[in-house]
């Protein structure tokens, strides 16, 4: 069995946003050199997201408007969390939503995809350095 | 270590179902002749679900109209999504509610699960054909 | 590979709880003597959830208010799932929220996590022995 380890680094400058990540996983599963397996992408900050879908804009404003319908920003003196001196409540709410983590097959050194996934990284609390995990199983 | 690949294909006929696939998951298992494991089964289109629940037709009900609640089909104007032609703004929505995938543990050759956990797969743009991946490593 | 099974049992004295199971999921880890590999956890009921997120009172209790908002427990006649005698309709759609199960990289031995992720049972229906499963396999 082979395994692989390997973090993504990002700051996304404003509060929110979405980043396309699926090439920098592929080339994880690249160097991995695993033919058949799994991959686990996850986000190592509890108010960030790893998710796949759908590569369009409309859609990410679609996602940004829904969210902040569920689990609004403001006021932050809704959240009980927000008494530690934090503003990021709302984050770990909408964190659970879109969700932590994906898993996906490596068949034939591919990330096994339909023809419309796409995996990304959604920053909920950004403007700083934050950072997911890659980690490849297989053989 | 072992591994197996297979397509499961569905045409749910209305936009929205529910149907049980723990049958055709664990003969995916069986065919894999994994003893231990893991077991990926993730839709490979972006407005459908694979979620782990009863098989109890009332709460299917309640999970349509609660999604309905959460992320309302029409009027489709109110997705940008649908400004790229598209009708299933909402369906992407709900796709994020009850998830992509589920992992499950392999444990002497079965789907090693709780009393009443079933897999299904969630449609919420049906009337074509479409698929899931069942990807199993293990010994 | 190497791959072990444990089953962790629970009580939630009142119907909603959320439990750090951190420390008795890296147990399991040192167990299965599995230097780099993957662990899943999940929930074997299908009200109940397996979460990775702060171990901040306040936060959960944001999540305990949030998830009441999202899927109200009472009336209990708003469920069809209730018809059946239940009173647990609002549980399987909150565990739908946060989620069946989490999977974590194994790396050096260690659940591999960021600086504050945690690993937490919740618990929507509880006053009862529950259990969740730990499945790891690596090498």
């Amino acid at each position: 069995m082979k395994h692989h380890r390997q973090e993504l680094w990002f700051t996304i400058p404003g509060r929110r946003g979405f980043r396309n990540i699926t090439g920098q996983v592929q080339e994880a599963v690249d160097t991995s050199e695993v033919r058949n397996g799994l991959c686990l992408v996850n986000a190592m900050h509890i108010t960030a997201s790893v998710f796949i879908n759908d590569d369009e804009r409309g859609l990410h404003a679609d996602y940004e408007r829904w969210l902040e319908e569920l689990a609004p920003h403001a006021p932050i003196s809704q959240y009980q969390h927000n008494c530690t001196g934090e503003d990021n409540g709302d984050a770990h709410l909408k964190r659970q939503v879109m969700g932590r983590e994906v898993v996906v097959a490596i068949t034939d050194g591919r990330l096994d995809f339909g023809p419309w996934e796409q995996i990304f990284y959604g920053e909920f609390d950004g403007g700083r350095r934050k950072r997911l995990l890659v980690k490849i199983i297989g053989e």
